[in-house]
């Protein structure tokens, strides 16, 4: 099966959060939730610092072979896993990763930072 | 020889641009001109129609297999291809996809809108 890739930035801080210990910022909280969360079968769960999106915390992505990626802001670390989760797995029915747009969670509507397209040249280049 | 891919945002318009003809939004005015200029051996300029940056434009992104993607706004249609090819060229050099700060133009620094992880999970999977 293919699981469907959600990036947590773990650095995220929300208004005036200090600094350390580093696992106490918004954005590390929010992994450790959607870790302990996520269906390990569907989804990984991947840490990163920084997604270059710091006045938007807490920010995520979403991506999967064959599939536009997509990232999104906002999320405060408390509450945000559920939504998080249920429109990961809309997108991870859906074949290019568009989330049909009355099915978005408001949250994911205005919360979009970006997307890009899915990656088929780098594939064919990959695999050369 | 693994080319840079360009995305650029052909439906970008700035402040008022009317809707139609659509070959005259910023977005694919700029878009025919990294086109124009762009080294084919070395980049390779793809059409999108939206990034979901839209309060941003012009969007634009730079990918390339096992490196970081980046999304860049605010790039006005005349006088940016320069600008975004020299950038490119330094993502194309650095093997992460990472530009040394200092290295970054101006309008890169400020430009930045996201960035996503490089995509070895999806490849490892991909070959499954």
């Amino acid at each position: 099966m293919m699981r469907t890739t959600i990036h947590v930035c773990t650095t995220c801080r929300l208004g005036d959060e200090p600094l350390e210990p580093k696992e106490a910022r918004s954005g590390a909280r929010l992994y450790r939730e959607l870790s302990a969360r996520a269906r390990e079968d569907a989804f990984e769960i991947i840490p990163v610092e920084c997604l270059s999106v710091c006045k938007r915390p807490v920010t995520i992505g979403f991506s999967a072979p064959g599939k536009w990626s997509y990232i999104y802001g906002d999320f405060p670390p408390d509450g945000s896993a559920d939504t998080i989760l249920e429109a990961a797995q809309l997108y991870a029915d859906a074949p290019d990763g568009l989330i049909p747009w009355k099915d978005r969670p408001a949250e994911i509507k205005r919360g979009v930072v970006a997307r890009i397209p899915p990656a088929f040249t780098q594939f064919a280049e990959a695999a050369e």
